[in-house]
């Protein structure tokens, strides 16, 4: 039976929480029913598509690469049936213990029949800390 | 006068130019006029809100931070009044002449009363070369 979520929250909710558990089914409950999705994790190729997305999750969704996540809320945009959520990522691999640095991750929603689903979850760095007083470098240095 | 935009990709096409030509206004004029937009590049952090996101423009497009900028187009999401789009950004600065290595972009437009526009920008790096048969990382890793 697919899951409905009522809010982009509630999807979002039970992103971490799959990730957290370590669970497939729910991971992938999330996710629109379509080919238009796109998962970008860090260090790896951003990929399109339901089915290679379940692949992506499947790989990491073992004993292996069991993780602890966490959260820290941005900002949320919503516009008519889309949600946009900023947040910051910190991941601490259940086998080191140690957590690592915060990472940027960027959650696009949109409502349909079938209530709120992620269409695109995207990872970045955040950056480096920088001195008072110094530019930022530009675009692509 | 307020240009409007009829696709996002009309949208698109005068962001890649104003960055080409250095140029705020047009720049600006992608962007939806709230504060519900949020805007990510390379070694920056994130920014929020219309107002932000021009101040951190008025610094880039200047001569000192002139670059070319050409984008390979990976994959388009389209459902409603939401358009995504996944590219890669190929920036190369105009006094070293040496293009950087390609960065993903990915663009979430809005249509609107005032047509389509702009929310969210964000770069993330491409993940670096993989010997073939070897597991990519853990996120966050």
């Amino acid at each position: 039976m697919k899951t409905i979520f009522s809010s982009p929250s509630d999807a979002e909710d039970a992103y971490y929480d799959a990730i957290d558990e370590g669970d497939l089914e729910k991971m992938m409950s999330v996710w629109a029913n379509s080919e238009d999705v796109a998962c970008l994790l860090p260090m790896r190729p951003m990929v399109y598509g339901r089915r290679a997305i379940q692949e992506t999750w499947t790989q990491l969704l073992t004993p292996e690469y069991r993780v602890d996540i966490s959260v820290n809320h941005l900002r949320w945009i919503e516009q008519g049936n889309v949600a946009i959520h900023l947040l910051e990522e910190v991941v601490t691999p259940v086998d080191s213990n140690q957590p690592q640095p915060p990472i940027y991750a960027s959650n696009v929603y949109c409502r349909n029949g079938a209530g709120w689903q992620l269409l695109l979850h995207l990872n970045s760095p955040a950056p480096p800390p920088m001195p008072a007083g110094v530019l930022p470098p530009l675009p692509g240095n």
